[in-house]
């Protein structure tokens, strides 16, 4: 006898959730998220899948307007040296997207993990040490579902070069920042992710992506599926 | 003007799923997956954010019992190597524990990732190249709720060794299996974590693992928050 699902109801709105989730980095409010809400958010990360039972996620709380200038700033030079990697069309493409909210969102949030945790005795840790990093990264999606539902828009920048920002947090050696988000309430979430809008990438068919039994040898390594 | 949130019971449910999904090791049906439900879960993983729209997931779904044959005979090898490393009485706890459900679950689920994709043309991968990995790290949690919506368990196995895993599914060089996942209708979902039940680990508190405005310094690294 097969444990039963969700009612139709509960399942549409989890879909409902995944479906709707945005990279938001435009639009946001300047009201701070209430308390009870950036706590609710929270514990939904904390109730994440992690090795062994690690729980190796540690979440900083960033509302300071300094502390965020200074990471606006690491975000402004990484910036410009990626923009230079880019040439002709795509240069002036690249130049014209807004890829971060961090100054407009009144609370940022750097999710760090602490891979060498005797948390869990590394169990599932032997083989694929990477697990640690990864559970903390199953902790960015859980908050992100949840803030959508919340109505609380998230955007992930991965523009910083991350010894700056770990000098900016304090965060010691051996503590890996491994996403750095920015929250708030928002004016609305768009239809389709920002990128395929601006036309500079499009989301693939699903089918394209999934094989049976071993990898599929037309996906060439590097090469779109 | 604020973008509203979901309604109060979708938002419950949103929270049901993150609250209820667990890491399912025992307790797997025969019964295949209906097709309809196994594309809608991969669809909710397929919707996953991704670095630059680089959508670097592949979903290799395992049915065939030979290929999952190999795969658990890689996990028993790891899994000896790893408890030679526990003594006295974690030793004995540890092979007491039930870590995986290879066999017993009727289809299996690697999720790789391609991470020098030319899709995405880069954007958001120069300072942390990690962030394609992630990406399919979020894949991976959007099925996992999307499962437990659907009454279907998850689990991840991480004891295997990603070389012996990478022969058996013919993955290429250049291609990194992030997850291997154990898919199928179960008896129950528990309700404690299976580690916090058989004493392995505990669940810590939210708040022991939250600061604002910098990394906590009374974390240290390595040790128990």
């Amino acid at each position: 006898m097969a444990a039963e699902g969700f009612s139709r109801e509960e399942r549409e709105a989890v879909y409902r959730a995944i479906a709707e989730r945005r990279d938001v980095r435009r639009g946001y409010l300047p009201e701070p998220l209430a308390d009870v809400t950036l706590w609710r958010i929270l514990e939904a990360a904390h109730c994440a899948p992690s090795v062994g039972l690690m729980q190796p996620w540690r979440f900083i709380v960033i509302r300071d307007r300094e502390v965020r200038a200074a990471v606006h700033a690491n975000f402004v030079r990484a910036n410009e040296a990626a923009q230079q990697s880019y040439e002709g069309e795509r240069a002036e493409q690249y130049s014209g997207l807004k890829l971060e909210g961090i100054l407009e969102a009144p609370q940022n949030l750097c999710v760090v993990c602490d891979p060498s945790s005797i948390q869990g005795h590394r169990l599932g840790r032997h083989t694929m040490r990477e697990t640690a990093l990864y559970s903390a990264v199953c902790a960015v999606q859980n908050l992100w579902l949840a803030a959508r539902a919340e109505g609380v828009g998230v955007g992930w920048v991965s523009i910083l070069d991350p010894h700056v920002l770990q000098q900016t947090l304090q965060i010691p050696e051996g503590i890996v920042p491994v996403a750095y988000l920015c929250l708030g309430y928002v004016d609305r979430f768009a239809a389709e992710p920002e990128l395929e809008k601006a036309g500079w990438e499009r989301r693939t068919r699903l089918e394209s992506v999934v094989s049976f039994e071993r990898y599929d040898a037309r996906w060439k390594v590097g090469e779109r599926p």
